[in-house]
C-alpha cells in the first residue's frame, strides 16, 4: 500500500538536535492554517518516533496558540519524567521560534487487568444504510473523511434559532480508507464540528484552543478495527460568553471504545 | 475571615528567578504524596499570582509524574504565548530538579455572548436532605471537604463485584466553607473518587496520571456561587488494561454548571 496523504501529511525529518521538522500539508487546510487534527497527530508522532519512547499513548493534550502558517515548522518532544513504566512528555510546535502549539502527552505500558466499557455504543443503523455526506466542501480537510451522520449533521439552515441539542452521531473513517493507527485516532478525535454550529446554526466564527484525547485502544485493538468505520458521538455541555466545551467517544464498529476526547473552543457572538 | 487551610496550601512565594516556592501540606496529605487536587491548584496558582498574567483561567490540563515527596517544590509557570486577548502557559513542578508535574494551561478575557448549559443538572435532593458522609477517613484531605452522596457513595463492601455502573452524585463543598475561587474549583474537580473502587469495590491501587478542567465559571459567577454547595457528577467511560478514565460535571445549586473536568487513571489488577 502506498504512503496516504495522511502519512505525507504527518511525515516528521529527525533533525541533528533532536527536535523534528514538518510541513503543512495542504491537503489537510482548513479556513486559516491547517485542521488542527493532523496537527494534534503530528505532535504526537513526535513522540512516536522519538528514540526514547517508551510504550504507548495514554492521553495527549494539545493547546493552539496560534494558526499555523503555511509551511514548514519545528516539533520539540522533550522526555520530562521516565518511570519504570510510564512516560511523560512535554511538546511544543513552533514557526519562527514562536510557540504555535503546546501540550503534553502521557505514555505507558499497559497490563492485562480486569476491563469493562461502560459507555457503551448507541443503536444507530449500520454505515452502509447511512447516507454519506456530499456536496461542496467549505474546506480540504474534510474531503480526507468519509462521513455517515446518523443525527445532527452539518447544518443546512444557518437561521441562528436555538436547537437546543448539539449532539452529533456518525460513522467515519479516513477517506481513502487506511488501517487505524495513534496518530490517525488522535486526528479523528477532532473531526467533529464545533457544536454551536449544531446548537444554533450561524456560521460564528470559532477555534479550538486545547484539545485532549484519552486513548483506551491498544495496538492489537488499532489492530483488529483495521480501516473499518468509527462510530463518533459529540456533544456540548456548556456555551459560556465566548467559550464551549465538546465530549466526545469513538467506537469500532464492533462496539469497543477505542478514544474518549475532549476539547475546549473559542466562538464570537 | 482568616486564611483556610486551603489558602495555607496553595500559598506561593514568588522568588527572583521568576519561579515560584511552595510547600506540600499535611492537611492535605493522601495516602501518598499531597492530594493532587492540591497540587493541581498550586500549579494553577503559578499562573493566577503571574505578573504577566492575562485573563482567567479557560482551560487546565496537569499531569502527575511522580508522588510530591512531603516537603518544598518549585513552581514554573511560562507564557509561551500571549495574543490580544489569549495566553498559554507551560507548567512544571519540580522536586529536586525532577519533574513531577507537567501541565498546559490556557487563559482569555471572556466577551457577552449567547450562552447556554446543555448538560443541566440532575435532579437530586438538597443539601439538606443528604446526610454528610462521617466516619474515619482513610486519608487526610478527606477531611477538608464536605461531600453528601445523593448516587454512588464510597463502597461499605468491598467485594469485587461489578456493579456495571460508577456513577457518583454528591454535593460538596469545602470544610470549613470558603468562597468558591478558580484554584479551590480545579482542586475540586479532582475530588471524586476513583471510579474503578465504584464499578468494582476492590481496593486496587490507583493513581491519577492527567486530568484537564475546563472553567465555564468566570468571576461573576464564583462570587454569585460564594461557599455554597456544588452539586458534582462523576462517571466512568472505559477501563481498559491498566487505565480508565472518568469525566465529571460540577454545578453550583441554581444550577449554573461551573466546570467540566476528566481525567485518565492508573489502577492494578
Amino acid at each position: 500500500m502506498g504512503a496516504s496523504a495522511f502519512d505525507a501529511a504527518i511525515a516528521l525529518q529527525p533533525r541533528a538536535d533532536g527536535m523534528f521538522l514538518g510541513h503543512t500539508s495542504p491537503a489537510y487546510a482548513n479556513m486559516v492554517g491547517p485542521f488542527g487534527g493532523v496537527t494534534a497527530a503530528q505532535a504526537l508522532n513526535a513522540v512516536l518516533q522519538h528514540p526514547e519512547r517508551l510504550g504507548d499513548p495514554i492521553s495527549l493534550t494539545v493547546n493552539f496558540a496560534a494558526a499555523l502558517a503555511d509551511g514548514p515548522f519545528t516539533v520539540i518532544a522533550r522526555p520530562a519524567r521516565t518511570n519504570r513504566s510510564t512516560q511523560h512528555w512535554v511538546l511544543e510546535i513552533q514557526q519562527q521560534g514562536q510557540a504555535v502549539l503546546t501540550g503534553t502527552a502521557f505514555f505507558g505500558l499497559r497490563r492485562d487487568t480486569w476491563s469493562a466499557d461502560e459507555h457503551t455504543m448507541p443503536a444507530v443503523p449500520p454505515p452502509s444504510e447511512v447516507v454519506q455526506a456530499q456536496g461542496p466542501a467549505r474546506v480540504e480537510w474534510v474531503k480526507r473523511y468519509e462521513m455517515r451522520f446518523a443525527e445532527g449533521a452539518i447544518p443546512t439552515e444557518w437561521d441562528g434559532k436555538d436547537r437546543g441539542v448539539s449532539r452529533t452521531r456518525l460513522w467515519l473513517r479516513d477517506s481513502p480508507p487506511r488501517p487505524l493507527d495513534f496518530a490517525s485516532l488522535a486526528a479523528l478525535s477532532d473531526v467533529f464540528f464545533p457544536r454551536v454550529w449544531r446548537r444554533r446554526p450561524m456560521l460564528v466564527p470559532i477555534g479550538t484552543v486545547s484539545m485532549t484525547v484519552y486513548f483506551h485502544a491498544d495496538q492489537a485493538l488499532l489492530k483488529s478495527t483495521g480501516d473499518g468505520y468509527l462510530l463518533g458521538q459529540c456533544q456540548g455541555q456548556a456555551f459560556r460568553n465566548g467559550f464551549f466545551d465538546q465530549t466526545a467517544q469513538l467506537w469500532n464498529q464492533g462496539g469497543d471504545l477505542l478514544a474518549t476526547t475532549h476539547q475546549v473552543v473559542y466562538y464570537k457572538e
